[in-house]
Formats: structure tokens, sequence, C-alpha cells
């Protein structure tokens, strides 16, 4: 029987950061990560496998960082335990100090007529599903995709760019409805749109037919739509399967319970990643959000606190910081969105502004760039920020994200230093963050 | 007699942001904007009037937002008052409640022999003097710059572009020698040289000759250069002249002596930007930094609290944050640099990093890009931060502009939540802020 004294299984970006984490701080331990997985996969990488990647082994999660660490990789499934030792599917045993579950999510099925034919697909992490899910998707000419979230987006934006005739189909009233504004998921449909995709938004699929293998679906209203390959892409759900037979507290839809150190009901056993409950920072509700960003922040916190807590949570609740690119667009998000603040009933104000990212507009490179801030009226505080534009988007959703977290006010954002350069950045004068700010207060201070 | 309750003098990034700051705060009041130039250019965009943009018209600042925000532009030139009343070259007489000055900087004219020769040029700011440099610029073949600060390496950079033969010629050991530290001075001058640029540092120039036309350069060790034009980037100085002639109080090396709120030893009198004095965040001594960003920093503040004190500085002292672009390198720096704190004696740890700004990293696109962190090693917050790589240099550095701003600490910045994504970040296992934090923990947790 091996024995180490801390031991993580999943291989994924919670279960990496977790074990990376566990040996700055611990470096006299033993580590071992369990994987089921051969190769892993990047997994916010892999809807580029369709297109932008010449194969898939370059979306492989690399083992360079932990054989750095000195972290051990077993593969192998954990089927069961005793006490603190694990049992292995391949017979072998394995004895844990401390245990870091990293099971990930696995893809939701909707309860749809045929979902089950041939030439249904699911944006799933497995490499060898990947690759007959690629394969068809080269071979396909007529695409329909179910679900305009970002995977499924972003898998169309690929698929658009290979030159495949692609259908979206979302039934809520816009596209990235649970991420974003309406004003950002409509200008999204409409740069899809130019791409040559055709965007159903608030149309619900009643049932995919053909037989057996796929030929289109049906809509509510009896609309057929002919597809030689449906995309389902409805969410992910918590990995629930390992801490079922640990015998650990759970919730079915939001995960493993956990506390703010990510420590299970279970002393010694710890959760981190899409596998873990989550909840909202706002409202302390439990929340959906599932994010490669957010599952690091909790691998690093749990991985530093094993033994004892040394690193004191500087974080609320989830905020939800995250960005793509579609249709040559790129989106970002943090914290709450106008809906959101009306669902929560939040006394807000709304700041915006739109410039270009570069100064002179004139300079190669320049991109238009739109942002929306949602302030607390009375505290002031900066709650959520929405943009889209160029590249930069991609940083400057993190530049929301540490003000969100500071719970900086809009009068501090009036008065902040920041850098601005021709080549990299809008003007000063137009600075993004700085002028939706402004005109944020400019509202409360003139027209409350 | 016309008469305003606010006028500002200067047309810079300075003045327009003060002009629209204090609309947006007192949309009562009657404001005029006082300029010498018909045509103001924006300041950091001049070097790229030499080649990336085709016209010098590319790089005006726009009256647009002046016009948005009702603020009378008048052009002419303050040349004396009396008491409230200001009295122009054009004789007009203008009266004022508030007077917001923002006059700018002018090039520094370092002693050196054959300095006023013909074919000697300076990056200044006025439209007419550009277009003879440009033309001049545009004509010759041998071009010696002296200076590797940033403007004179912009301007460097743009010449290589036009095909040039460039010789940079800096006195101190490294590029970029005042505003960063010498790995990233070092790795720039690489990259010239390999754009085909010829590098000197640690070398002064003894004088410049030619009769009447420059003809080259003398070094101190005799060594001569041929050039057919010099181009003198030896930095700037606060223009005083204006103050002077109204009797504030000033240093003639830093500026306008200003208070907290930029308000100058005369009641009704403000400075902002380039001509206002400037101090250092972390010592409270004067600083030589003059940005455009700072400039509107300023500008934003005083143009806001000019009846009364209406939004409380929330910045300490000048951190200063810029970024730039030179040989496809973007390059940014907030706050101190290692070269800093040992000068100032401060305990501190580096934390550094290095990994591609995409993931995976064989994404079209993707750049390496190099992050180094300091750090207070006893109270643990963020002093400064340095960056290479590609275009997401110019937001990183805001990132941090926003953290030092925050006094984060290493453990806060170790537990936030951040977002990423494969076509605009880097991995969230390597992201670069993260990862150099962590860097700098495991040093003094395992190494003081």
């Amino acid at each position: 029987m091996k024995s180490f004294n801390i031991v993580i299984v999943g291989g994924g970006p919670a279960g990496v950061t977790a074990a990376i984490s566990a040996r700055n701080t611990y470096p006299e331990k033993s580590i071992a990560l369990i994987r089921k997985e051969q190769v892993p996969m990047i997994p916010c990488g892999i809807p580029y496998i369709l297109h932008s990647l010449e194969s898939i082994d370059q979306n492989i999660l690399p083992d360079a960082p932990l054989h750095n660490k000195n972290v051990e990789i077993i593969i192998d499934e954990v089927i069961g335990r005793n006490d603190h030792v694990l049992e292995l599917a391949s017979g072998e045993k394995i004895q844990y100090e401390k245990l870091v579950l990293a099971t990930g999510s696995r893809v939701f099925i909707p309860p749809i007529e045929g979902i089950d034919l041939d030439g249904v697909f699911y944006v799933k992490k497995e490499k060898t599903y990947l690759e007959t899910f690629k394969e068809n998707a080269l071979k396909a000419q007529k695409i329909v995709i179910i679900g305009g979230g970002f995977i499924g987006l972003e898998a169309a934006d690929e698929l658009l760019k290979a030159g495949k005739q692609v259908t979206i189909i979302e039934k809520l009233d816009h596209l990235l409805p649970l991420a974003m504004d309406a004003e950002f998921g409509d200008f999204l449909a409409e740069k899809l749109h130019e791409k040559g995709a055709r965007v159903l938004t608030g149309v619900t699929v009643k049932k995919i037919y053909g037989s057996p293998k796929v030929q289109g679906v049906v809509l509510e209203d009896g609309t057929k739509i002919e597809a030689d390959m449906v995309i389902v892409s409805a969410g992910y759900r918590p990995n629930l399967a390992l801490a079922k037979k640990l015998g650990l507290d759970y919730d079915e839809r939001y995960g493993i319970l956990v506390d703010e150190y990510l420590r299970t009901s279970e002393k010694d056993i710890f959760a981190v990643g899409d596998c873990a409950a989550k909840r909202n920072c706002y409202t302390g509700e439990f929340t959906k959000i599932m994010l490669a960003s957010t599952a690091m922040a909790e691998g690093r916190l749990a991985g530093s606190n094993l033994y004892d807590i040394k690193v004191i949570r500087k974080f609320m609740g989830i905020l939800g910081s995250f960005s793509t690119k579609i249709a040559d667009v790129a989106l970002g998000v943090s914290g709450m969105t106008e809906r959101d603040a009306k669902a929560l009933g939040v006394d807000y104000v709304v700041g915006t502004t739109e410039t270009f990212d570069r100064h002179p507009g004139k300079l190669p490179g320049a991109s238009k760039i739109y942002l929306k801030l949602i302030f607390a009226r009375y505290s002031h505080t900066l709650l959520g920020g929405e943009v889209r534009g160029g590249d930069s988007v991609g940083e400057i959703v993190n530049i929301l994200s540490v003000m969100i977290q500071k719970q900086m006010t809009d009068m501090e954002i009036d008065t902040l230093q920041i850098g601005t350069h021709p080549l990299l950045t809008a003007s000063p004068i137009a600075y993004p963050i700085i002028n939706a700010t402004a005109d944020a207060i400019v509202k409360w201070l003139h027209l409350k």
C-alpha cells in the first residue's frame, strides 16, 4: 500500500492548482494526484479543437507544473475507501492524511425526445470522445447547436470558421442569457448573423429526429431545421459520484457542501472546483457558476490550508468573472449584471461609455469598446461590470474583478491613477472604466 | 469683457479633463478653456506621426468632448491679469471665479555643444513644429537619438519601421533607466538591435557637429557617429511662465506648488498636469513623473472640487503607471521598481513569473509574458510591478495600479477571483499576477 500525506483526486485546473498550492505551502509533505485520464484537456480550450487548434494534442493540460513541484501522478480511479485508505480500480490502495476532491462536472443532458440519436454530441472533456466529436463535426455540413451560452457559441464560432452551416437555438430571450444583459447578447447575435449563422432566441426544441442518424430538430411551433449533427450545450452538473461513495454531504444540483475553507462534512476531506457547491457573493445563495478561474481560486485556498488555516479567505462568495471571444468580439463580465440587480431588488445606478481601445482611434488594431457598470446607488460601491470590444476585454474584466472584490466606490475610481498608451489602451481622457464611473456619478448627482 | 465662472488655461489632457469634470459636477456654471494652439495634439500619440499614422491630422485631440459638455474654447494666450481678470494676447479680457492652470511642459534642452545646429530636433507638442520634424525625419537616412527613455525609443521604433538607420545613445547603464529595471531595458535593447538599431548605453555625447547642418555626434571617448538628423529626447520640464506672471509659488524643477486638492498658493487658482509639482506616493518627495494619465487624475479631482471639496482624494501621491510598445514588445510598470526599492531602503521580496498570454500557448496570437512584482516583506503589501509581453500588458498595468492603490497584500492576491479565457488571457493555472505573487509568498515563507 502506498501512502501520501496529501492526495488529490481529479486532474483539472482545481486539482492541479490545489496540488501546486499544497506543495508551495508544505514543502516537506508527499503529494499524489490521482486522475482517470491518461491525458487531461484544458477545459476552456475545448471549443478551439474544432478549428483554431491544429490538433487536439495542442489542448493537453501539461504535466510539467506537477512534475516540477514533485507531485506524483497516478492514472487510476478511486472506487471506494476504508477510513483513510482509498481503493482504486486497479486494486491498489492508497493511504492519505488529507484528501482533496476535484472531480469536476459532467454535461447536463436535457430531457428532449431523440437526444440519444446518432449524431447528437456534447462538449465533453474526455480526449477520446472529443476525437470522435471533431471527426463528426468536420464531416457535417448542417449543424444545430442547442444552447446559446458561452460554450455553445464558442463552438458555433469555430464551426462557422470551418465553413459549416450553423443554427443556434436558445430558449431564453437573448444569447448568453445567464451571463450578460440583453444588449450584449443581441449585439453578439447580430455579429454571428453577419458571419453566416442562423440565430433563434426565445425558441424551444421539441424533438430531435432521424433514425438512427440525426436528421434535424423540430421546434415547438412545428418548424423543422435539418441537421446532420446536433450539439447540445445545456450546461454542466457537479460530478458527485465519488462524494456519494465517500458519504459526504452534498446538494444534488449545486455540489459537495463545503465551508469557507473548502472543508467538507468530513474532517480531512476538502472539495474544490466544479464539484464543490458555491455561494453567490451578494446573497449567499447557491450559485450555478462553474469557471476554471473560480476553481483555481478554490484550489489555491484549499491547498494552502490543508493542515491549518494559513491564508485567511479574502473573498466572500463567488463573483463570477469571465470573458470570451466570439465572432471577433471579446466579451466579459464580472459580478452583477443589470438583470441580476433587478432580480435581487438592488437600488442601482448604471454608468456606460463607448470609446476606442487605442488612441487616436485611427491607429491600426483599434476596436470600439462598450462598457456598462452597476453601482449601488447609496453605498456607491461597484457591484458589477460588463464589457465588449477588442482583446483588451480579457484583462479589463480582471480590473473590474479586483475593484468589485475590494468594494471600490465610484469616488475612488474617479480619482484612480491608471496608465494609458496609444498602441495599447483607450485615451486617458476616454478611459472606459473611469468614464463609465463618471457617467454613473453624474446620474446620481443630478438626476435622482 | 467676457466673464466665466470657471476658466481653464491649457488644452492638453489635464485641461480637457478638468473642464469635463467641472461640467459634470457644476452643470449650472459657465466654463471656458483658453489655449494657444488652434489644433492641439494627443501628446502620447506624437511619436506615431512618424510612421504608424498616415498624417499628423490623425493625432489631433478632438474638441467634441468639450463642445458636448458646453465648454467654450478660446484660442488665445494669457499674458497677465488684474485680480480675477485675465489679460489675453489679443487684447481681450476675461473674468473668472475659479482658474485652473494646465500649461503643461516644455522639452528640456541639455547643455551639449552643437545642440542648436540645423537638423537637431526635439519631440515637441506643436503641430507646425511637428510638420517640419516629420518632413526632416522622412528625408533623413542616418538618425541619432539622444536619450533612451520611452519617448526616444518610441520615436526610434517608428523610424526603424520607416527604414531609417537609427542609433540610440543612453548615458545611463540601460534603456528606460528611470522607469524600469535593467532586465527590461536590456531585453528591449536586444529587440531593437534585432530590428536594426545600434544601441549604446552608458555612453555620453560630447558634442554634436556640423556646419550649419548637423553631420553627426562625437562621444566622450572620441568615437564619431554620422547623422543627418539628431533627435534629442532628454526629458521635459514644467512650463512655469504663466505661473510666474501670476505670482504663484513654484519649484523651478518640479512645478507649481499645490496641495492635496491641486490648489496653488492663491485661493481660486488650481494647477493640474505636467505644470503642477507632484509628490511620490512612497516617500512624499517631489517626483519627476509626467504622464497624461496622472494629469488626467489631477484634472478630474480639481474639476470636481473647484467650489467645495466634493470628492475626497483617495490616492496618496503619484504612483506612476505607464505602458508602451517598442520593437513589438509591450512594456509597463506601476509603482516601485526593484531599483527604487533599493534606493529607498525598503525590505522587499521579488516574485516573478513567465508564461503565455493565451492558453494553450499554441493558439494564434500568443506572446510570452514576463512579470515581476515587488512586495514589502513584513507588511506584505504590493509596492510595484513591471511587465513585458503582448498587448494585454496595457491593461495588466492597470490591474497592478488598482492593486497597489488599494494596498493589496500577497494573501489577498493569492485568493483573488479572476477571469480567464483561452483567446484573451493566460491560463488560470498560470495567471501571471497570481503566480508571481505565489512565487513571492514561497520566498518569504521558506527562504527568509
